[in-house]
């Protein structure tokens, strides 16, 4: 079997697969892991290949368990699961042990250049990949720990670590450059942009190319990964020409927390001891990123990070006498909601140009490609219905309009298999430039890289 | 009379007018002022009403000289001319004394909604606008101090103070809103965006309204004011909609020795005493700030900060055994130059999703606007006319084509009244969205603006 683990900030995602045909055997996910106050979620369901019917468990962790604990009863979980559904009783050995590969989502993978594997004995490459934490300071760390943790509980699985940042090295130099001086000492790695999400950019891609009937390497889009962490990233070619985060996930959108991009000058006017150790979890972050990582975003405007509250508070008519949200409630979070719309269009309209457009110093778009269409992902982007319809207003004078009915039944539909519905055309018949939403699944996407991943 | 002056970090441009009808009398620049190793350049040029002709004068200063004493020199040079061309020898008045108005701009005016009148002995106001330097550290301290000279040295004259932030208040919150908690010490003003290069926009629409005859308020375009400091407007109805610079002057574009936008976590790796004081000239100026407005942009990238040197490197073909510029020269200025463009349309693109679009939450375009064009200004904008070609590029997907003619005939005609021609229409005839050049006047709006002022 191959267990795919995508350790968020405040979640861990997983999937357990059949090895030999990827089929999913048990799908769960712990949240609110280690947030402030808040009790753990583990969730865990069990699919069976013979029947349409699961089985779901769900269970809220008694205290304010920590990364580590919550990591350890994830596995304690599958580990009854598979034992009661997956193996024979006459199978002697632990259910853990069928676990052959364990295949990571890491964040950043600064400089690396394909896919990690370690095994138990060759764990120096992880001190590097801590170090990188510096980078992506809400993921990297945890991401290791739990590799280590795996190294440890796992023994007889092989760790594969498939880094966000490898869908993003088809970026060209003149859009990956900061227009800045070399620093007084060498960094760590070079201080360009990287950009995140690329395993779910490439898991959008692959179903785009199913659903569009044309190879990869044909495809033309513009994804917007929404969701508490939130990118854009132009496809052209089937390789990402351009996407919003930079050297670290902070740059570009906001998110349930983060900043997204500011003046470069604002934090320096925000917190007067911005270049301070922030004795942020034992990595070497400054106070400034601290604040722009974990003080920003949805929950500092609306003092919720949660985006679907945000959408229904700054869309509800306030009933006079109701309960709901008070009249600061709905102002802050119509504030959130048409920043938010803002600076997805930022992105969104940038890229347009940039797909359509052609090169820089070359003819214009020699090669004649249009553009595949617009792709929502994500948390927010699968679910926010009412976002995509704002944000489809934008579209209009493009000759695309939102089908509303189409629009409101994402979610709702199974494919000729029974299983859910990957990829939603919402976009009106006749539209010129189309819009979809694609439920992203980093987790298979995970599966499937690792499966094919040649050791050497 | 009115004198107009226009500050820069580097240079001093000014115009003297006459006040009744706004005639340019004088006009002239000093540049290359308090510039490392370089000796500052005045020249002045003395325009006659009753002829074409003009008389030129162009001085080279013996030293390095500092900009105070520079001014000083600008401000003889006037008198001289003054007394020469336009004071019948029976005026007994000092030349200087004929200088009613000095209109100035200043690049960050806060929280001000109203242009500022100073006369001696009302000196109050201008401690807020040098305190304002640290949102504009190239710009305010120096115009300040101008001001101040202003007053010691003109003293029959009222100083009108027009800041560049003034045409940005109309933009919406959900635009200008950084989405980050509230500082623990409140600051001097509010953290939002501000924008600059207001004049000069103003002085493009004014003229754009002119060119197209019709009134400011039914005007959309996007105007790329590209100089050594370089921004984007997005003007919807003759308001500023959105603008690339924000807090300061460093957000957006790259320039001559700015870095623009990059990932805000950028220099917490880069520079790692960021929060120290950077001891630049008597402003409250962060190292990280000094490092991002005076490290970066052209001159980080291509060793020079002149934009024209870098376009003829860019696309200058490598001659066996000429002079010339050398491979990493040419290397280097093509990466500048092609990351000048990519930055370029980031904003293009957006604005015209955002002119184009809608209101967020509203209906999309229910005013049916059309875009009136794409305008270039400033140095760069007015005088690269390769940059425009290659842009132009992008736009084709629209229906809108570069007319290779047109583009290189820019700034060599003269209008019916064998004045400098201001607009020029770059793009081909029946391209669907035209593309402009608008030669940017600052001191013109200036005094414009300063006369019209009404004084409490």
């Amino acid at each position: 079997m191959l267990l795919a683990l995508n350790c968020g900030s405040s979640s861990i995602k997983f999937k357990l697969f059949q090895l030999s045909d990827l089929f999913v055997l048990i799908s769960g996910s712990a949240t609110r892991v280690d947030v402030g106050g808040q009790t753990p979620v583990l969730k865990v369901v069990v699919h069976h290949r013979d029947a349409r019917h699961e089985e779901c468990e769900r269970e809220e962790e008694k205290e304010h368990t920590e990364y580590d604990a919550v990591f350890q009863r994830v596995i304690e979980h599958i580990e009854t699961s598979v034992s009661k559904h997956f193996q024979s009783s006459s199978d002697g050995s632990r259910p853990r042990d069928v676990i052959k590969i364990v295949a990571h989502r890491i964040v950043h993978g600064g400089t690396e250049t394909q896919p990690m594997a370690i095994w138990p004995g060759h764990e120096q490459s992880l001190t590097k990949l801590d170090k990188l934490g510096q980078f992506a300071p809400l993921h990297n760390h945890r991401a290791v720990e739990v590799v280590k943790s795996c190294l440890q509980h796992l023994p007889e699985s092989r760790q594969v670590l498939l880094f966000d940042t490898l869908f993003h090295q088809t970026i060209q130099p003149h859009i990956y450059t900061y227009p800045l001086t070399a620093p007084e000492s060498a960094p760590f790695i070079p201080l360009r942009k990287y950009g995140a999400h690329g395993l779910s950019y490439a898991s959008v891609l692959s179903s785009m190319s199913s659903y569009l009937g044309k190879p990869a390497s044909h495809i033309n889009i513009i994804v917007a990964h929404l969701g508490s962490g939130a990118s854009v990233c132009a496809i052209r070619d089937g390789k990402s020409l351009d996407t919003s985060m930079g050297l670290t996930p902070l740059d570009g959108l906001p998110g349930g927390t983060r900043s997204g991009s500011v003046d470069p000058a604002l934090i320096f006017h925000h917190t007067k001891d911005a270049a301070n150790d922030a004795d942020f979890k034992g990595t070497n972050l400054s106070k400034g990123e601290m604040v722009l990582n974990k003080e920003g975003g949805f929950q500092a405007l609306s003092g919720t990070s949660d985006f679907g509250v945000i959408s229904s508070r700054a869309t509800s008519s306030r009933v006079a006498g109701s309960e709901g949200p008070s009249q600061a409630e709905r102002d802050a979070a119509k504030l959130t909601y048409d920043l938010f719309i803002d600076r997805i269009l930022n992105y969104i309209g940038a890229y347009v140009f940039k797909i359509l457009g052609g090169s820089p110093s070359g003819s214009p778009n020699p090669e004649g490609r249009s553009l595949d269409g617009i792709v929502f992902s994500g948390g927010i982007g699968e679910k926010g219905w009412q976002l995509r319809q704002d944000l489809g207003a934008y579209f209009a004078w493009l000759g695309c309009w939102v089908d509303n009915a189409r629009n409101e039944a994402v979610g709702t539909e199974k494919d000729e298999n029974g299983k859910e519905k990957v990829v939603y055309e919402i976009s009106k018949e006749g539209s010129k430039v189309k819009l979809f939403v694609c439920m992203t699944d980093e987790e298979t996407q995970c599966a499937i890289t690792a499966k094919e991943l040649k050791i050497d």
